[in-house]
């Protein structure tokens, strides 16, 4: 158990969580598997695709965090498991899984990771990206509108109504359990630098 | 020159800035050499000690902090220097220097280094101590009533009138130039590992 680290990188839509987890994944390889908590957004398959754009996905309870924690203790014990895709287009859970086999490192990465209890004893490392939130909006109307084929006014509308306040309510309190706050996200070379370092003595160990 | 990192940890009074210093230095031993800013503290043998006890201590001014950078840069070219010791009990500079010789790692610290252009430029690794205001001035208090035999009243009349507004307008705004922050300074295991597998990592390179 102790033999495996279990990192977890929070922060807020857009702040740059997914680049320093790509640029840790790019500098490491194979010595780390990525666990995303977006993949574990509960399965809606009895609604409409309209009602399951009216949701609240910024909330904690949209997400199937008991599953992830089941998934991390089984990881953590060297079994491997089944993750959940989801397809943000159809905005629910699709019947694909990934297999993730267990590894010396394991990132865990989302919005709201350190807002749940169980999650939160899971990780022996909390970074938080941190990032002013004009910057953050921005990187999420592109990411949403070039990427995800999402409409300018959905993505503002989505924003001002919910991501807004789920951020402030529950993803900016959380920073409090923070071991380390990195600052302007992905493109802090000396913050990776730090969290490569330590992984890798993690991994010599 | 690139063979030397130096890390600046910064953070506002009592945030557990010379905790986190003091644990690296007694981790790493001699590889690590320390330069306090408040040793920079400007000489004011010209007043009275009732003229300097009313002095602003809090802002970057009080500091000669153009003699620290030239120090640094001294250091980074293998020279050692003879860094001014400070007396906290009159509220001056004393005669007396310490030599400081150069080593592969140099930490500054100081509430207001980053605050300063030319020497923010000289700091490899740039570390703010973040902390509560409440748990802050508590730790002030404690310290400058036992250890430094100042009255409960010099201590809050110095924090409200120049302290606070001092970290409010120059402190905390220097966060924004940190690669990383640390919350919950000197009880936080986890980011200390990381600052310290990074200087190992620098030192075997």
């Amino acid at each position: 158990m102790n033999d495996i680290m279990v990192i977890g990188i929070a922060g807020g839509t857009g702040s740059g969580k997914t680049t320093i987890t790509n640029q840790i994944k790019e500098r490491l390889g194979s010595e780390v598997t990525v666990v995303t908590h977006d993949n574990y957004y509960r399965a809606h398959h009895e609604m409409t695709y309209e009602e399951r754009t009216l949701l609240n996905y910024d909330h904690p309870d949209a997400y199937e965090t008991e599953l992830l924690v089941e998934h991390l203790a089984a990881l953590k014990r060297g079994e491997a498991v089944e993750v959940p895709v989801y397809d943000f287009s159809i905005y629910d859970r699709t019947d694909k899984t990934t297999t993730v086999e267990p590894s010396r490192v394991i990132i865990v990465e989302g919005i709201v990771i350190f807002a749940h209890p169980a999650l939160r004893d899971l990780l022996d490392v909390k970074v938080y990206v941190d990032c002013d939130a004009d910057v953050r909006i921005l990187r999420r109307l592109m990411r949403d509108v070039k990427e995800r084929g999402r409409s300018l006014d959905s993505v503002v509308n989505q924003y001002l109504s919910t991501v807004k306040p789920m951020h402030e309510a529950f993803v900016e309190p959380s920073k409090r359990y923070a071991d380390v706050i990195i600052p302007t996200g992905g493109q802090n070379l000396v913050a990776l630098d730090m969290l490569v370092d330590r992984i890798r003595t993690h991994l010599r160990q």
